[in-house]
């Protein structure tokens, strides 16, 4: 069977991606942080074909949350330069990138870390430095002391990076600025004990205050997600979930075949901008009509908006690139699971 | 590469499944309700491997959520009687199982899901009545007339089903119990005016008050959940996510690879037994020993338990099944997306 050619024929639910609109938050990130200043993370759209046009827009180097999302840009060609910006304890799936021919820095932030690089036959780290943000990462006060420890089992330290991942979405622009320098001048403390060229911290929600890290990990500027939509942040909105309207109620609410199996649910409802969503179920949403708007029909289909990107991209098999209601293109989501 | 044999083996995040407790779960609902007084639920578990031994232990009809889980379960051989236990508006991919020889029966609830089942050349369907629970579902006094539609058309009606999905978690068993019968008198009428054989209703948390009912629709009781198990219900968790810890703090807090990726979400955080869980980011949980424990070292590995069965399921790719620390055996979740 052919691809469908507009939004009536897709099976829904469908995941969509809004092309010209993509289009536009990439260019507008890639006009802000051209090349090298951004190393785009694999963990928010986990697409190679997304990945492909970051390269074709300049930008040759990634960073990733899962072992699996390295091996699938990897195997891709997009081996340039590859980092794991997490702790893991079997690197010997990322040796094997390596020996493909791929470059593979890995972030550690202990000992047991550092053994399990050397283990893994890896030779480049980056040292992970709790910058605020109650989650992976050795203090400022040990980062040199692990560098001199992976140097002195010949390990190529890179630098350092730190993520401030709990103030993305401080609303006050001000107030964020301060606090993500602050977060940094930790970050910065630990590159003068560590060495190194690269300084790898930031995100979607403070890439334009974050004037301290030589290269900023975002990737949700892509797809954006109505939680990253309450920012002042110059992307738009344009991942959607097309559902179709199954059932209506004459009590005023009616039904679409997408549920909270077709959403990461963790920063609430998705919304449903021509009304209101009552609840989600499995495999369905309870929608009413705004104020005054007539009920659709069954068969007719609605548009959601997804709080969170990245948990709802992996639970999606693709995403239709659509224009208007006239489908692009097909892009697997082909590096999800771990 | 052969399986693991042990969970120290297994990479991690991974979806286990207890099998001796998965045993008794499956035995204590196929006493209760043996043989065809069970239909059970696929959207819960999504696996042939798990169908196949509810086919052993004498269910041989199923219900499920999406046009996937009945191709996946058609294509396993097991197609005596697959009900779609929703409204769809395109019913091709269904006729074209019928064609090849499975029993296909499908919810309708209006004329426009009526005349979808005809276009799909499907000749099976209950009438799917709203019996409180604000969704999908005709009304009671709506119900006589869409069968008798449905039956000048060529449709056999099989009879109905209505899902008293809001009245799972009423804590109180004598309030579930007699919510539930007024839920299921509703369906009652609507089935004196519908007629055939079959009043599908039910689910874990009402099978064993819904009296009514000649089916209970349940799925959740194999594997159950941290919400489930608030219930008076004779099944233990059977399902948990391993973990490895990655990094510890000397802040107090730890940090294991599992994170908001690898649950359901929508019903809370995960549980974390030994301890507390702070928050999840996508991919970790950052977590803290209880009070006066000692803290874990990298490497380490923990036991989370999801909030909601389904979704969670949903996010992986396989079930390890074990007992203790060996890994019995590995079954695919084949029946995943839609």
């Amino acid at each position: 069977m052919s691809d469908p050619s507009t939004l009536a024929q897709l099976p829904t639910p469908a995941l969509l991606i809004d092309e010209p609109v993509f289009a536009a938050n990439m260019g507008t990130m890639s006009a802000a942080l051209p090349r090298s200043a951004l190393r785009p993370h694999v963990k928010a759209f986990k697409s190679t074909d997304i990945a492909r046009r970051l390269v074709q827009a300049g930008h040759e180097k990634f960073c990733a949350a899962t072992i699996r999302e390295l091996e699938g840009m990897a195997r891709a060609g997009f081996g340039t330069d590859l980092l794991l910006a997490n702790e893991v304890l079997d690197c010997s799936r990322l040796g094997r990138l390596v020996d493909g021919g791929a470059n593979i820095t890995v972030a550690i932030d202990s000992p047991e870390t550092l053994r399990a690089a050397v283990d893994g036959a890896l030779t480049d780290v980056l040292i992970d430095v709790e910058v605020g943000l109650p989650r992976c990462g050795c203090s400022v006060d040990d980062a040199g002391r692990l560098a001199d420890e992976a140097r002195s089992v010949g390990l190529n330290v890179r630098g350092v990076m730190g993520y401030e991942g709990h103030l993305m979405m401080v609303a006050d622009p001000d107030e964020r600025r301060g606090r993500v320098e602050r977060s940094m001048t930790k970050l910065l403390t630990a590159h003068e004990a560590v060495g190194g060229d690269i300084v790898s911290a930031g995100g979607t929600g403070t890439y334009a205050v974050n004037t301290w890290a030589t290269e900023i990990q975002a990737g949700s500027y892509l797809l954006m997600d109505t939680q990253y939509a309450t920012l002042e942040v110059p992307f738009e909105i344009a991942m959607t979930v097309l559902a179709t309207v199954i059932s209506v109620s004459r009590k005023g609410w009616f039904v679409v075949d997408a549920g909270l199996k077709a959403f990461g649910m963790d920063h609430g409802n998705p919304t449903y901008p021509e009304g209101e969503l009552l609840f989600c179920s499995d495999e369905h949403a309870t929608l009413k009509p705004a104020e005054g708007d007539p009920m659709p029909a069954v068969g007719d289909r609605v548009r959601l908006l997804p709080a969170h990107v990245d948990p709802t991209v992996a639970r999606h098999e693709q995403f239709w690139v659509h224009d208007g209601e006239a489908v692009l293109d097909r892009w697997p989501i082909d590096l999800r699971h771990w």
